[in-house]
């Protein structure tokens, strides 16, 4: 029995998805082995990557101007590559710090060469977004890096800020959640493991005038060009097939737009419910709420510890706070239903009614 | 429908492996969610991961000195983080190059520094393993790089060599296909996607004084010490459950040495096959010969041809030789059944009988 899933990622997979998986097993179509089987340069595999990347053009309204790369390593290896490949030796990048993993970008950075943070919310605990007109943007600057939605506090930014650095975004845990202003960035990229698909591969859209402005002499597995010209190595095949598969799924909902309402409805929900009454509180400021991780705290923490138990007794799980935030989360990504939240929602309700 | 699949890689899995998978979607024991859709930090990952850990050390007799590390990237990330780690910056690095592989690592090795050959078959084809009295060793080479198992041309080293730098190994195309003789390495990666598991992940095995003679300063993600110490981000979830599927069965099939004895049965009944006339023609040498990849060629290329299409209407998939080399290639991994070796041997009699 499927239980309501609010993890905050690896998340919840559409249960369609999941069955339409387990039909092709132990074998695909007529192929005679299952697609994890089967080789990356064969014509089934070559199919189910050509399919995914036009899906999600189609999504995102982008043409050929836009490479769509499947690669390994998840965000942590983004931030070492994004600087190896687009930072030149004596230039800085911006780095906009809005939450642990912004911070841990910017730190990768720094690692290797000259990276600066152009604005930062963490005297707040990351609980509001910087206003863009009070960022110290750096005018030479390789390019800015911003996070759009921050997973553990709960914010997002409503809209792709307007300056003059290329924009590189980490998009991990917000992507194709709602239509992107694609004009406005020159990299995108996204662990599949929360919106669009399984742990293990992650999604790197990179503008064709930004990708050639790059290093040269590159270690070729880290060199964007390389995968960008072709299919370099193994990629992780059966991820990106499952990729598809909510892909599908997505353009079935009636593609972002629609998609966005949904979250929207969703997310207003449970905010509507906190906001109903005092018991429960919102972790992120108002104005900067995110609709796919809605942190919100209880009066105690003896009630937190309370709330998580009978909570998991009702069938509502992973609800438990990033440990540097404490209180609870409840991640609403793409394949969480209006239903889960309908229960969790239910839930609340009942558990002031008891405790409060 | 499932057929006898022999692809080089992602190769066959255990059907029984696959039927499990199957039953545990779309969810996972009582978790209320399957496996793709849980937490890397949650009670039920860790176990699983643990346990995988735990089967390889079985496997390989060995204990905590050994660090077992579930990456991303495939061995083409290895070959750009073995030096990185490893190397210091005035100091060189030994590879043997025996094949297109070992090759790549070698150019990925010089892309950032000091790294030379100490032998190489290139000469012939990569047809042969070079003899380690002929190798001309750097005794002052931070580790020496090999390849146990050549996938293109289908070479093997019967024993690891025994030199003074510490032996880093490639051994993505035949880990855990026989027992391997630890002692004499220092580190061995392998690609899952051939002999333990589906793509996606990366074995890396290392063993802890050599670990602690890294470099410093290393970007995190790419910092085998890093790993070592802990869960540093979300790992290739799905993979990992996998190949710990697959581990489960290496062992109940009674461990590596039964596993060798029923590899050896299966490439030496093929070889037997392939010597029997002069119709079919063994690519490497006879002494060099892998049990994981058999090569193998055809009087003519329109024999060839005919060959692999008569034979994919068999029930015969994946025989196609790679680009590089031509002819024919069946992959024999642990996961391909010996009647599936018998059926390829039924098979070429008839063609030879037909057109020979």
């Amino acid at each position: 029995m499927r239980l309501h899933n609010f993890s905050a990622g690896p998340g919840a997979l559409p249960e369609a998805v999941l069955l339409e998986m387990k039909e092709e097993l132990p074998a695909y179509g007529d192929l005679g082995a299952s697609v994890l089987e089967i080789s990356h340069r064969s014509a089934a595999y070559t199919q189910i990557e050509q399919d995914a990347k036009e899906r999600i053009r189609r999504l995102l309204n982008i043409g050929n101007e836009w490479h769509v790369l499947f690669l390994q390593g998840g965000a942590s290896m983004q931030f070492h590559q994004i600087p190896l490949n687009f930072r030149g030796e004596e230039v800085s990048a911006d780095y906009v710090v809005t939450g642990r993993w912004a911070a841990n970008a910017l730190k990768e950075a720094q690692r290797t060469g000259k990276a600066r943070a152009a604005a930062s919310s963490k005297d707040r605990n990351f609980a509001y977004i910087p206003e863009v007109n009070a960022w110290d943007i750096d005018p030479e600057a390789a390019y800015l890096h911003m996070t759009s939605n921050n997973t553990v506090v709960g914010t997002q930014f409503e809209e792709v800020p307007q300056v003059d650095p290329p924009i590189v975004c980490d998009a991990s845990s917000d992507f194709l959640s709602r239509p992107i202003d694609m004009e406005s960035h020159s990299l995108i990229y996204a662990g599949a493991q929360k919106n669009i698909g399984p742990a293990g591969a992650t999604v790197v859209l990179v503008h064709d005038p930004f990708l050639q402005r790059r290093n040269e002499s590159l270690p070729v597995i880290l060199d964007y060009g390389i995968h960008a010209a072709k299919l370099y190595n193994t990629p992780p095949v059966f991820a990106v097939y499952l990729i598809g598969k909510v892909l599908a799924w997505l353009e079935a909902q009636g593609g972002l737009a629609a998609v966005e309402e949904i979250n929207e409805q969703k997310a207003g929900k449970l905010y509507a419910r906190i906001d109903r009454t005092d018991f429960y509180r919102g972790t992120a400021h108002k104005d900067a709420r995110s609709r796919m991780n809605v942190t919100f705290r209880l009066p105690s923490e003896d009630l937190e510890a309370r709330f998580l138990s009978e909570a998991h007794n009702r069938g509502l799980l992973a609800l438990k706070g990033h440990r540097s935030v404490g209180g609870m989360r409840a991640s609403l990504y793409n394949a969480c239903q209006e239903e889960s939240v309908d229960a969790l929602v239910a839930f609340m309700d009942d558990f002031e009614r008891e405790r409060g």
